[in-house]
């Protein structure tokens, strides 16, 4: 089972205008940007309660953030769940039908363990399941 | 200033087999269903930690989630916003240049007062505040 949402991702052409404007709708400025190298991604976090917004960029033409930018254009990308046993959850998700886009946990952004659930098989929703790194 | 997420919202074609689905990946079963008349849409929440998961079906052809689902397929549609005022905060919104898809707000589903952001400001992101009403 999931605790909460850990953030919601949202994909954006300019990080720069991107954090002025989640700037001004939040109330708060971004508490943190960094990239993931392995995913070409440069990541902004902003907190809202116990959440958190991740605007995210692509930082090469092969990163899934280019891919889904010239798919589908900017908005939201994923929805990432936290919880507390990564592995546990892959193998509850699995007996359950679930398909994942990596079987094994990789480093994610915000010192987390990351796993993306494959859309086809969620309501057209990449969800992401985060387990922090103790 | 936004308090936390209050929900997400995606798209369904099937809420029996949403339902069923998202049971399974979070864990918990939906704990109440509500139809929301003036929207043309059906919902379904999901509770995950103080933040919800609302699924959304279309209840007639000229719903919003009617056109949303002809346009891009099922997938995540709004992302909601907890707020304590919601009138200050269209007004500091607005004041910030963000512009409303409904200025005055609407009952929505599950005892709230709604607004939503244009996404043509949100870099694409659908944004919707809202206030529980007391």
């Amino acid at each position: 089972m999931v605790n909460k949402i850990e953030h919601i991702g949202i994909a954006v052409k300019n990080m720069d205008d991107a954090n002025v404007l989640f700037e001004k709708m939040l109330g708060v400025p971004s508490y943190k940007m960094e990239a993931v190298e392995s995913e070409g991604v440069l990541t902004s976090f902003f907190q809202t309660g116990n959440n958190k917004i991740e605007l995210l960029v692509a930082t090469n033409p092969e990163s899934p953030i280019a891919k889904f930018l010239e798919k589908k254009g900017e908005g939201i990308h994923h929805i990432a769940f936290d919880v507390d046993d990564i592995e546990a959850e892959i193998t509850r998700l699995k007996s359950e039908g679930f398909v994942l886009i990596n079987e094994v946990p990789k480093k994610g952004a915000d010192n987390k363990l990351v796993v993306f659930l494959h859309p086809k098989n969620t309501n057209g929703v990449l969800v992401e399941l985060c387990q922090e790194i103790k």
